[in-house]
């Protein structure tokens, strides 16, 4: 049974995998090149030079991501999330499953992300994973050229949807080697339509992601084989893996609320500003006129964030004091490359402060590594702002994350970095390079839910997880997660996949309740103040997008109540409309005055009758039949037995998503309208009507019409009269707030003027 | 926005999750009374005493728990799952959602859980969440005779499917501490109609659910305070934590595809012999003529199976050897109550043989517990068999789930376990207790699943997770957790839930992948041999469901493609329909012939015209509108001006579920239909009309038809001609795979033979 889509969903699994995989390497290694040659320098206390090393290298890279992405595929900018939303809920937005587009994206992304912006690569893994679901499902290609035999069975819209879904959930799996979340992230925000039957294939497909990914990223690091191909390491495929587990008790409920609620309006705030950068960006850019000016003004946006950020990263550190290695109650000892706190507690396998950076900070303690003892280095010292600046983003989140290390941050540090951050961030998402914001999110979190943490700790004092076990919740690291979650749950407002995800990185059932509570208080907070980012991006970026359930304000303020309306007062009308055998001359004006996309088909059953709703037909078909002429005839009256089946049109022939030559066409059209031989040449339209089509009763409650045409994925509804007869059409564009809006409270407007 | 209906989803939650939290503790009193007297007596060396201690005790309260079910409430039998989910498929189903079958399923449940029988308390805890669920969210209770004021406006059918489906997933939520997988739940198997707004609030009961169980459960053990009010400790919160973590390695995924085949067919194995049971059952019922010998052999079963598994649980275990306690490489200590493997790694921390049974074995070594040195207790013996069976099932899954215990169980207890599990089980599951099936199968899996590990460790041999790390895998409590998976997935089908609950009931995010693969695998194997359980019973039950998409097949064999027929193949003709003015004496005359919930509404525009589609109107509208002669009229046009508004009934008196006195109704129905003076009198149904009913042309395609009216939760579908003429109707009956299959490949050998 349905064995083909299985297999396509296991290639795509392992595509989207692989993918994640080539992306991790990459990264890894240009990374790896810039962090280790600048603590180098550093360690040789070069300042200026790592400055010049690092800003060279990091802009030389920002130049190519962008570049590429402002002169070759300009769709490959951003997440790429908003576009694939839009496409899932039935808009059509091009370039945005190009081969190009790909390949741009893939670089861009490495290329942004090795060079230390404030940006992750889980969006671009999902744009991508669906490109590959787009591309690799239909096993076909527009560039190249090629139209593979076989799944031929999938070339249909339905299937290509249902594919791109797959994908999302794959690169989501991929990127965050969490299965369960692609899923419900596929589910929740990525697809508009959605079937039990396409899960468990979806959670086929991204268990196939993930074990790809992790499988080619146990044995490899940067590009080099490490050993031990096949052992699912833990530290290395949950990304942000906890060790120390805490018993959770009811009162760490209250924080949890706090952080939720910072979190609702720091997401709100952020989206906020994320929208008037681009708007302010778009008033610039239509500013400047010349197509070379544009374009270099789009390149030197991420420049200019890069070269802010690295003289960050490299010069705030020293702004700061250093702080000395430090414990509670016990001394410090440093294992290879990390310290931990030798107490009278067995806090021996905690990492307590594993591998902070030193930046420019003084040594004295001299490390006996060499012949296995540990020395105490109560005299060493660490940064606290190069532990979080002067690293990649995500080894930032798990210093972060990590546990009983009560005074590893203090307040200052942490709130110099969240100001740069949030800023930087902010304004990052959204310029001309492939970015994604979910490490931005957590670490912006973290940093917050670190704060909240170090406020417990200052007022009641640090509490070890084997200590007395009721008050060891008070861990800064654990409200470091909490609040990584609470920040992307009020940006984005996920709510089932984002505690999926949340659970699959850490590794950590425990706090799984008050990640749940600070989600859940961050959607509702944010919720009152703006739009998640990604629906707000889409009403930017003008794709309509048709929510689940309508929610139209009345003059702004209480929502209007549609089922008091009827599908009458938001239709277009009159329709546009053919009748099943038409003259040929009117199709052609038809078609040369209207750009629908789709006809309602009328046929009056007796002659002199009024002709009643008999199906729709789209656009492309009436193109295609006008371009042959086998099918015109000269009879206009033709029954169903007459056809002639040799100039029967193959549905493949009719069902085309692209026409070869569209010039040709209008020169045709124009041609057919002109001349007057056309109008007693017919086309019978019956073989190639959809009888399928839904239509409504004028009189059909509003509501009802709306969910009705959303789930089932419409693009055009023939609103009919109790005789059948097509009085208007409804498309996706009148079912738009804005239009609903304007015509439902014009008409109630309207109606109250009469009533007086 | 919508908070009142927050505030119902958290008053539902709370009152699953304190339902939760008394079921729990009942249960705890009741097996703890059992056990610790029973083990008490096995101390003093009194087995048969035991025997009747155990025997008389949980005969006494399997007679309670059955007989309460037999007597009281029939409904509350079994888990409850599959009326659940005919319900929210659009079915009636009587008696499911009664305060009396809510008390005798809690209580019923605590005595057949208490007692030992091979049952769970998961299933009814989900069917009493959804009782709740549809009883709290109403705020009225038919039984009490209440009718409170406030959230009158949640009184509809999809408000109620809502609340149900909510108060299922927070049973998942509260059963198992999975509040995600609680939502999953409630998404993937229970309910049929979801949208993502109702996720949201799903998810936020479940959490509620969660935290109200956990709260109290974290003080209280058979209700005794014991300290720590609102600390969730790891070990309680989540039912079989698991505590060693072991890498994965790519080679483990060939014994989890093992398992999961082994798991499908297991499963299907279960599932086909539970049917074959409760199919042998209902013959000899029926066979049964008198009203209480039916009763008595109902309730005889459950005692039955009783006394069969109490004598298994205590003389089984005399029947094999004891096992001394042993480590690999290393001497055994004791540690309070739990005995642990001391060697040259640091395996201290692994409770190695946590608190096995002794049963009747000697106990030469003597420990000492009181001045806290642990002394060797090599001497010591277990028994296997009674670790397994003498227990709770709670606490023989925990045995089978423990780590690094790689020679606790031997193939010849494990198996005999098995067979006498999967037997009692599958016979019990179905029998006239309330009774849930998880614990059984998470049981009957980790059996099988941890002979397979056993079997690649006398392959292989020991490998400790601190030892070499590419091997550890081969552990038979990680193997065991795998088959449980495997099992539950081979019974039940669940996927992307069942995932999620495994993780959230163990805590370990590391085996996720392997887990995936076992689920998949046993839900691929499974369906090719049977049909999910619960869809399995719901046929058995007799309960028409309709599937997601429909699946016909031809002859038995080749699926049948609905889109090639429409939707006049399936329709019921000619339909009963009444006017839109229609004499009283039809109407009588038409409730008396039919017995449909509904009809539809036609209506001319001109008179003379044949009429057309206007609308429907349920049986219950048509019956309240007879019921109030003052809606009656002489006049046979109405037009919509000339309404008299003091006629006119209210909503609220129209839309009712139930009538008060249908035999009144009857009397009043044939004096309308033979009194001639009624035949004069006439009702206008145009203010009651349901104007936004749907109906389909007759040349629409069946497939989507069935969509359609699946998707919409439809209970009739008129078709109509191009002129908007009803020639018939669509039921749920209708659409059901038999029918279509009749009357479609009726129709397609009609066709076949006309075509020669």
């Amino acid at each position: 049974l349905d064995w083909d889509r299985w297999v396509m969903m296991g290639l795509i699994g392992f595509t989207v995998g692989f993918t994640g995989f080539l992306l991790h390497q990459v990264i890894d290694v240009l990374a790896n090149l810039k962090w280790d040659r600048s603590r180098d320098y550093l360690g040789e206390d070069q300042l200026l030079v790592t400055w010049g090393w690092v800003l060279g290298l990091s802009v030389a890279l920002v130049i190519v991501g962008s570049g590429m992405v402002v002169f070759l595929a300009p769709a490959a900018a951003g997440s790429g999330l908003p576009e694939l939303i839009g496409y899932l809920n039935g808009t059509v937005v091009h370039q945005i499953f190009n081969i190009k587009t790909f390949l741009v994206k893939f670089i861009s992304c490495a290329c942004a992300v090795a060079s230390g912006l404030p940006v992750g690569p889980e969006g671009p893994m999902i744009h991508m994973g669906g490109m590959i679901g787009a591309g690799l499902g239909q096993f076909r290609s527009g560039t190249l050229g090629l139209r593979l035999p076989c799944f031929a069975r999938f070339r249909n819209s339905e299937d290509r949807r249902n594919f791109i879904s797959a994908g999302a959930g794959a690169g989501v799996a991929s990127a965050f080697g969490a299965p369960v979340g692609g899923l419900l992230f596929a589910m929740e925000e990525v697809s508009s339509y959605w079937n039990m039957k396409l899960s468990w294939q979806i959670f086929f497909c991204c268990m196939v992601a993930t074990v790809t990914t992790d499988l080619f990223n146990s044995a490899f690091e940067g590009f080099i084989y490490k050993g031990d191909f096949g052992l699912f390491k833990a530290e290395k495929y949950i990304i942000f893996q906890v060790k120390s587990e805490i018993a959770v008790n009811i009162i760490a409920f209250v924080p949890a609320f706090v952080l939720g609620v910072l979190g609702g309006m720091l997401g709100s705030l952020f989206n906020f500003l994320n929208l008037k950068v681009a708007r302010f960006r778009r008033m610039l850019l239509a500013k400047t006129s010349s197509y070379c000016g544009k374009r270099l003004l789009r390149m030197s946006e991420p420049v200019l964030i890069m070269i802010l950020m690295a003289t960050a990263a490299v010069f705030l550190p020293a702004a700061f004091d250093c702080t000395p290695v430090r414990c509670e109650e016990a001394a410090a000892v440093a294992t290879g490359n990390t310290y931990s706190c030798l107490g009278e507690t067995s806090r021996l396998d905690v990492e307590q402060l594993s591998a902070v950076e030193t930046h420019t900070c003084p040594q004295p303690g001299v490390r006996s590594d060499e012949n296995g003892t540990e020395s105490t280095l109560n005299g060493t010292t660490y940064n606290q702002v190069a532990t979080l600046m002067f690293v990649t983003g995500e080894e930032g989140i798990h210093h972060l994350f990590s546990r009983e290390t009560h005074r590893q941050f203090d307040y200052a540090p942490l709130l110099t970095v969240l100001a740069i951050y949030f800023t930087l961030a902010c304004w990052c998402a959204g310029s001309a390079i492939s970015s994604g914001l979910v490490v931005p999110m957590l670490f912006i979190g973290g940093l917050y839910g670190r704060v909240i943490g170090q406020l417990l700790v200052t007022l009641f004092g640090v509490h070890y997880a084997d200590g007395n076990r009721y008050w060891a919740w008070m861990d800064p690291g654990a409200f470091a997660l909490i609040g990584a979650a609470s920040f992307f749950g009020g940006v984005s407002r996920l709510t089932m996949s984002l505690t999926v995800i949340m659970i699959e990185i850490t590794n950590d059932v425990q706090f799984l309740l008050l990640i749940m509570v600070a989600i859940m208080v961050a959607k509702w907070v944010g919720d009152f103040v703006t739009h998640p980012i990604y629906h707000a991006l889409l009403e930017l970026k003008c794709i309509p997008f048709l929510d689940a359930e309508p929610v139209i304000m009345h003059d702004g303020h209480e929502p209007l109540n549609l089922e008091l309306h009827c599908a009458e007062d938001a239709m277009s009308s009159p329709a546009r409309m053919v009748h099943l055998v038409e003259p040929v001359s009117n199709i052609a004006q038809l078609l040369l005055d209207t750009p629908h996309g789709g006809y309602p088909v009328v046929h009056a059953e007796q002659p002199g009758e009024e002709p009643t709703f008999y199906g729709m037909i789209t656009r492309m078909e009436l193109c295609v039949l006008l371009l042959h002429e086998e099918v015109f005839d000269t009879k206009e009256i033709v029954t169903e037995a007459s056809f002639d089946q040799e100039t029967l049109l193959d549905y493949n022939v009719v069902a085309v998503h692209k026409l070869q030559d569209p010039d040709e066409l209008d020169k045709l059209l124009t041609k057919y309208r002109k001349d007057p031989k056309y109008q007693t040449q017919f086309v019978n339209l019956q073989p190639y009507v959809n009888q399928s089509a839904s239509s409504v009763h004028k009189k059909f409650s509003l509501h009802r019409t709306y969910i009705i045409f959303r789930s089932m994925g419409m693009r055009h509804l023939p609103v009919v009269d109790s005789g059948n007869h097509v009085i208007g059409v409804l498309t996706r564009k009148d079912l738009m707030g804005f239009s609903l809006e304007e015509r439902v409270v014009h008409r109630h407007r309207h109606q109250e003027k009469s009533d007086e």
